[in-house]
């Protein structure tokens, strides 16, 4: 039995990926900690769901205490944060599995612009794999340390991959529409997410300005090998959980040319991966199918010069700590799917 | 045209009297304040619906500055602060609708097991008037210093009167089971109100201990000539607005013997109320049909020596600045629904 | 005082209108019908929350009935039905608001492929007029056919019309991702708009094959003077009420070169509409400021070579009654916020 | 591997019942059936988010191919429905759970009343067993037709039991104040389950006189072993998952004199129970802490001569699916919890 532990229990991440641990036959959680809890607690005292399933304290966070329990550790912690823990850990051997966006970004002058911070591990910074197993499966299993894809990320690069590897899209066009359900904006209270500003209403946010633009930017121009700046625009949605993103490409001159079923060159792209499913032809994905499940639901439509792709993720799933977890089981050896379906 | 200053516009009750009074065709606003307020801004800034409909600033709070400019002044502040402005405002012979509990309970020991504070103005609490308009009207005609009623209070009340009123209950039985919307709790970032916190989730609060307990006791056992206590479970909905109530009473006994038709007691017992719709035999309200209205909905039914009545209202019309409103209407002379239908 | 009459009072249109209506100081309500009533029956029956306000039978749909009692009649029937009852009253000499899609479009082969009905009223169509009041107020005045907008045109022209009008927009560009609230898609009951089918759940529907875009095309081809075609992909909010759509543009070559303020660009071109309301530079709006209110609020930000719009209307409202009242003011000289504000 | 099949998949029960047996270890669906498909669809088509995970055909109900591909026939159909099929299931030897309400009331003439049909196997409704594992887990071992429980008969039972069984309350005064999500009311498309229709809405129904109190009834009259009639008054949350019931009952005149830790007595009537967790004092269980799990949550409180007592249960888990499994595992040996934790 692996054993793992997790950092940062009280967000939606850090809950959702207990959840999962518990149900995984190859895992033992030993070790449950928080910056927020002062003195030890037990977890089912904080969630009352795991009341009768596990009977662990959620403590302060001791990096000691940690290493010497664990030998995979989990940080699902706001951004920042991880850059303080993660030096330690690795030095103490241990794998790490980090949910903050810490070690996503290569260049560090990004980060600073757009988490305001300057990056204070460059080193570690540099061996950092980006865990999206559809892409990057290869060198996910000898990650020592992955960092976890944010959940905006997850559903726009997966729906726009097959068409960035085989240079079909103009790389100027790219309009990203996204709508995220509330989890996505963390736990912590906030005047904007009380439930009367939310429920009943719809809005825009940090219009072309988002922290994950960056992000995919970064991953698409390496698969297409050339410069991609997407327009990403994300909404708050009046619901828990699921992120969907509705994304408008115009063909490159050179895919104008000659017709392609768009749906199949998708469905030939992700065929052996366990948690894309495509679309057929004319049909849309919705949040309904893939909430509570690890997977990315795609819809592609070819209309003349200009295509339509719709992803849906679970962002707390796929987006998160089912995209962990799925991470884990690739480092480990696990069946991809263990834990997850 | 009445000089109207509203006293903490920054809540939910703040923000619907505003809208009540833009649209009442015998006042004027004349100020507008709140203590979260720090230098003079624009009321649309604050609230962008108001946006061409009011160009007013919102003002700290500053007694003299709303003495001047006011005839009447409607307080929407946190209990125990009141007590702090309206006696000068009393000494400065203004009119005060004051939509705290403060002056509410006439017992000072229950104010303060209930609210946790010791009251500091008996002089002014031995005038108010309770502003429940269906059954105290002669006297708020002439109120100085208005106590707008609790919003489960005036549907409770309101849904008990007729049998309290005509001695037909058992005073041990009466059971409320009420159901609130989030707007009840105020605006102000909690943790437990956050979006994801109550979206999908139903849960009781305060189980048998809310301070509108006492409200409804003291204006019932009132009524009734006789000591009344209810057992009172409030409920958080995941709505924006509304307030239903269930509530359970047995029959005295004198009431068990004869026969009565009971919707048309109520019916009769609320003929002239322009605020009070009683539903036929067999039906019972729904919050739909209340929220955005000052009415309150009743449905009563006869099961034998158990009665069920039912009520809704909106929590922050009828429940809150409606009624506000309708309270100024009779204390000025106005049509009673004037502004309000 | 105007006599008007609703027919098809039993969708949300209708009801909105009945509410609108009764607080209008100018009209009196004479007629309300629809075609599922079998008997006369109080329109408080089907709608309790009017009980107390309107005390009014609505019965069969019968022309003759209609004609006679009222000048001005609105008709909020499904599409296609329009067309068998509109030639029947203009004949009569009544004025008519048709808040269907049967008088918007003038190209009849478009309305067939989109609404899937031959067009039987040409002659009548040639005449109507499409009751944008920012664009076509003039001809409003004097309309005796006025085709009330869809619900997306309403909030998408707005939008665009400024940069539609000075040419500023690469015509082929426009992308118009919309969402809105399920008020929009009627009240029958459907497997789809099940309470469990749409709550926590959010999705695309009619990807860029919706009946909205020939409407919105023809409007903004007009303005532009030259051929404008939309990509418009509607989505399905889980919440009742309002419209959001973000628009995404590339400038026109011309407009590239000159550096211009957008924002006041648009304040410029709406700044007598008592019903449009631009956001400051930087500022976005949000269904909750519009909801229940007559406004179109609109925020507009420049990117470079893309210009962002963002539009929120209430659906109901500016989409649909509560243009349609605006409409009236118009057609009959009151004050154009009369009853909306 | 236990072969097991699934009719009446279409509704919400047989959604999650499908869901549940995929992640069981010990048991192979091998048919799945429903009255409404005419010809065989693939279940991914009905239910996308199976796809990838269940690669079935639905098939029209044919009693023979059910019998001849499964021991254990799970029916998840409306009311009267299953008694067509149940007695040719028996003679096939295969076991029965059936979720519909058909051979819960062993009072024929009660069972008429409330469901409006006459029962036609009284033969087998004799032998059925009650499914509540917490009270009859012996019988449910050699069960061969088992009634699974109601949803709300479930949490009012677990609620009221130990107090019922120990003769401590008053038989006439229970008062059952009982709030359920919308997929409690089925699938099919209905006039008041409109999303429009439930949303920010709450209302009663069936006040009094709802199928599921002759139920409880029963149970609890058996338990008590004296005559006991619940007031019981359901309402429509405006959620999707979960019921929540807030209880009062006066203490038996035996109860009152000696003083006692109900919260403690909760605790041992249930210590052995995997799914039923008792609050400590002073907490009560909200719908967020079991929605998704087959836990039934209590919290009880003594306010001297009444007390209160809340349960609260996933609706199609523990009241439905959930439950079904849970006595699938009791009849089949397999360890209680499999496959639901």
């Amino acid at each position: 039995m692996l054993k793992v532990s997790v950092v940062g229990v009280t967000g939606y991440a850090g809950e959702v990926l207990i959840d999962l641990l518990l149900g995984h036959p190859q895992v033992r959680i030993t070790d449950l900690s928080s910056r927020s809890i002062v003195k030890p607690k037990k977890i089912s005292e904080i969630y009352p769901q795991f009341g009768g399933r596990l009977d662990l304290l959620c403590a302060p966070l001791d990096f000691k205490r940690i290493a010497a329990s664990s030998d995979l550790v989990f940080l699902a912690l706001p951004h920042t944060v991880s850059l303080q823990i993660v030096p330690k850990l690795l030095k103490a051997k241990k794998k790490v599995i980090d949910l903050s966006a810490d070690y996503r970004l290569k260049n560090v002058k990004v980060y600073k612009d757009f988490y305001g911070a300057r990056h204070t591990d460059k080193r570690n910074l540099k061996y950092s794999v980006y865990g999206l197993p559809e892409l990057y499966r290869n060198k996910i299993k000898s990650a020592k340390l992955l960092a976890n894809p944010g959940c905006y990320p997850t559903g726009a690069i997966l729906a726009l991959a097959p068409l960035a590897a085989l240079n079909k899209i103009d790389p100027e066009s790219v309009i990203i529409d996204a709508k995220s359900g509330v989890t996505g904006a963390g736990r912590k209270p906030a005047d904007g997410l009380q439930f009367c500003e939310v429920n009943e209403d719809f809005r825009a946010y940090k219009v072309n300005v988002h922290q994950h633009s960056p992000e995919i930017n970064q991953v698409l121009s390496r698969l297409a090998v050339k410069k991609l700046k997407v327009t990403f625009v994300p909404h708050l949605l009046p619901l828990n959980r699921g992120i969907l993103q509705t994304i408008y490409v115009n063909k490159a001159q050179s895919a104008k040319r000659k017709a392609q079923n768009i749906v199949e060159l998708y469905k030939k792209f992700y065929k052996n991966e366990p948690f894309v499913r495509i679309k057929p032809q004319g049909q849309f994905p919705r949040l309904k199918d893939v909430v509570g499940t690890n997977y990315c639901d795609i819809g592609i439509q070819d209309f003349g010069s200009r295509i339509i792709i719709i992803s849906a993720i679970d962002n707390l799933l796929k987006g998160a700590s089912g995209q962990a977890v799925q991470n884990m089981n690739i480092m480990y050896k696990f069946p991809e799917t263990m834990g997850l379906i």
